[in-house]
């Protein structure tokens, strides 16, 4: 394909896309292939000689889309949204076709710059404390990584290296072994499975702690556990806090648990991956009260703030914590230059050596919308959910089960969580909705998110229409059947 | 941006991305900016209210390109290349616009099962053996990581997982830590730092063995530190082998290491992120000869393929080791439907949970330029560091330090690894190419890449007159010192 051409192929791609993205009304939410629909589709290997444009341009129709779970349409409900938007979508044409990797300064100057610069336009966004600002001059600053799971695996395996550091000055004849025996880390029932995760991947001991009755996690179940967990000669070093779980998008108690982290010296990291969006509206601020005693924070803008996958926004109040637990020196790799101002050399803050220029996205991002364009767009969704939520309370045969906090409605048919999760397959085998369930003391609900950038109140007339036209043929067969 | 401003600003994106590409010669190969001189030309916020396309789009050239090293510069010859191309770029751009995140198989059938469809297409280009294939319907397969840094991490966590299930049969007493500290892995003295950051992230021990005189680790080595380890009471329970190593792109000794492997019962990971794509010409194999021993194969088609980064296939003998070591279970993704052909769940493979429908830009690489076209790319490649090395060759002053392999020429003015250093300093300096030095035997050498996708010989012709006047101009230099 030489420049002509992609000029030519190019512009069909922008237009087709614009096409796909403006009319996702039309398509199916969810597709109707059986597993193993794809390889009956295509030859068996690469095809020998090149194809032509037109021919695998042809095929996005014929192979592709008819195997796509549509994310971005206003029937999907499911999940967390991803992102994606036009601005978004051309900082990554320009990322691509520079395709220097920013894993040190000399590597790519201009990506690592960037990066430094609108972590600290995002961090004055969701007024997070300064001393995660790199214009603070401290140790602090932040970096993106691929996804909240490798911001909780950086900030455990930090946390880890700093808690054998520490027990070794007392225990100088204890092995790493010995010693990761011993810790333990701590997180919400309701935390995301990655909390898990990364406990799983370095390999120690992690604790679900019992939440409230708001879902949130407390200082006293944190107090208790770590009381607990002394007194059996563990070793307490890393607790990960949830702001906006999963299931409920329920806000841990950052205020108590950073008092008692600060006190106990367990390192905080604040998952809010998802509703970390919504902290660029002053008015959702309230949810991270305590969050100047965290050690790190991060979010995913590739959930809620229109920055396509992959772009998690992490912020460490010292960096040196993860770089000292992770130091990727690649011999071939040029040292920084000593001028000027010290730059960070962001592999050493990921699992990977190279990286993209992430930060393109996020530039374009928050300059074509702006804070005020963008802050209108959580407001909208949540405006959206909380809609929802009213037409659910005027249906006498469901009810809320959790308020709506951000852009996620739990609710359920007032019947068994069994009956419930037969209505919802219902609903998504009629291919017209896309939901997911959530655990609630037990029982599963029904979980509605309205976050495809598309959404409109037209829209979620329309998706409360067919759950209660759905819900009407399952309750008559319901009836039917006990006839 | 509504759709049609979209549209519009699309259009002169992609043409932006041609004219960059086609004149990228033209471009001073690395930046001549400070470190911090970004900051300074934007403002210290966000804006407000969104700003015009064209604002944003006037600053490419104002902020980022002044501070942008060009990888694509037929002057570059640092590190190993990345790779952009017109058809990764586009598939980029639909991959980001459909953004429906393929962690199962549910949440985007299209984004799975195109991925097993190009992995295997991938294994048959490379000629790795039928165990790898998901056609085979055996336990092996193929998943795209992020990076070689990630599956070599994937890897040796399934291994630490295996080696500690093996260790507690025979000693249900002890600990995982005590375990742990037993651990130990191999990789060669000239193995990228990835081999030794997934010991450090995995916490186990990692020991570098000494190579042959060709820089390849063979057989005797490893089996004289499996002995002398496992005398001292280690647990030896992986090697990672690298096929084409970072300094000299040397290849170690598959078949000798995996009869080791075998017989010790050691898991053996290759790491070909380079060479890889080499594979895909018959004439290169010779190096990977041994590979239906390994337990696991990674390439990075990000590097030399013509697929954007990131994009690293890797490939399991035994898929399950790794899902079984991370699985990863998240209560609100629905399970893969009974029907069909089983699919994978791509996110037990990786550290993320998220993950883009990578294998869109594979698909869009291999069906454009066929297996052929891709061989002629690779070969051209070589051709042009073989023209190279003929080159250095005729030049008295220097000297080839390894006969050139692949697409990588190591060779060095013969004088001392310090004024070779002195050298190369002052070539970056000029900006006139940009080099790095790797290490043999002590002493530093120039380390050329030819790999720049738009290299001619009139280029290499072009760099090399560069080396010869610079290197005239500091003898002489280092000449009138000395009187």
């Amino acid at each position: 394909m030489d420049a002509d051409e992609f000029r030519r192929a190019g512009r069909e791609m922008i237009d087709y896309v614009a096409d796909y993205l403006e009319n996702i009304r039309d398509r199916q939410v969810t597709p109707s292939v059986q597993q193993g629909y794809l390889r009956k589709l295509v030859p068996e290997k690469a095809p020998q000689t090149g194809e032509a444009w037109e021919d695998v341009f042809a095929d996005v129709e014929r192979v592709i889309m008819p195997g796509v779970t549509h994310w971005h349409s206003p029937r999907f409900h499911s999940y967390f949204p991803s992102a994606t938007s036009y601005p978004a979508i051309l900082g990554d044409i320009l990322s691509d076709a520079i395709s220097g990797l920013g894993f040190s300064w000399t590597s790519n100057p201009a990506s690592t710059e960037l990066e430094t610069v609108v972590m600290d336009w995002l961090a004055h966004m969701l007024g997070l404390p300064e001393h995660f600002l790199f214009s603070f001059k401290g140790p602090g600053g932040g970096v993106i990584e691929g996804s909240a799971s490798e911001a909780s695996l950086m900030t455990i395996l930090g946390a880890k290296a700093k808690a054998i550091r520490e027990t070794k000055a007392k225990h100088p004849d204890w092995t790493d072994g010995q010693i990761t025996d011993k810790l333990i880390a701590y997180y919400s029932e309701q935390a995301h499975s990655s909390a898990q995760r990364a406990t799983t991947l370095a390999h120690v001991t992690g604790r679900g702690l019992p939440t409230d009755e708001e879902q949130s996690l407390r200082g006293s179940s944190l107090a208790q556990a770590i009381e607990e967990d002394r007194a059996a000669g563990l070793i307490p070093f890393y607790v990960l806090a949830t702001s906006g779980t999963t299931p409920h998008c329920a806000f841990d108690n950052l205020t108590e648990l950073g008092a008692i982290c600060q006190a106990e010296e367990l390192w905080l990291h604040v998952d809010a991956a998802y509703a970390g969006s919504a902290f660029i509206c002053p008015e959702f601020r309230h949810w991270m009260a305590g969050v100047e005693c965290v050690d790190s924070f991060n979010f995913n803008p590739h959930k809620w703030l229109l920055v396509n996958f992959d772009c998690s926004a992490l912020w460490l109040k010292d960096m040196s914590l993860i770089s000292q637990a992770l130091d990727y020196n690649c011999p071939i790799i040029r040292p920084n230059p000593d001028s000027g101002e010290a730059m960070p050399d962001f592999r050493h803050y990921q699992v990977a050596l190279g990286r993209r220029c992430r930060s393109m996205k996020v530039w374009f991002v928050l300059r074509m919308y702006g804070v005020e364009g963008l802050q209108k767009y959580i407001r909208t969704q949540v405006g959206l959910a909380k809609e929802f939520e009213k037409l659910v309370q005027l249906d006498d045969r469901f009810e809320m089960m959790v308020p709506v906090r951000l852009g996620l409605a739990c609710f359920r048919l007032k019947a068994s969580g069994e009956a419930n999760m037969r209505l919802m397959k219902r609903i998504n085998d009629s291919k017209r909705l896309f939901l997911t369930h959530a655990m609630l003391n037990g029982q599963a609900i029904f979980r509605f998110t309205a976050g495809a950038s598309r959404t409109n109140s037209a829209d979620i007339h329309h998706s409360w229409k067919i759950i209660q036209e759905e819900a009407t043929d399952f309750l008559k067969g319901e009836s039917d059947q006990k006839k």
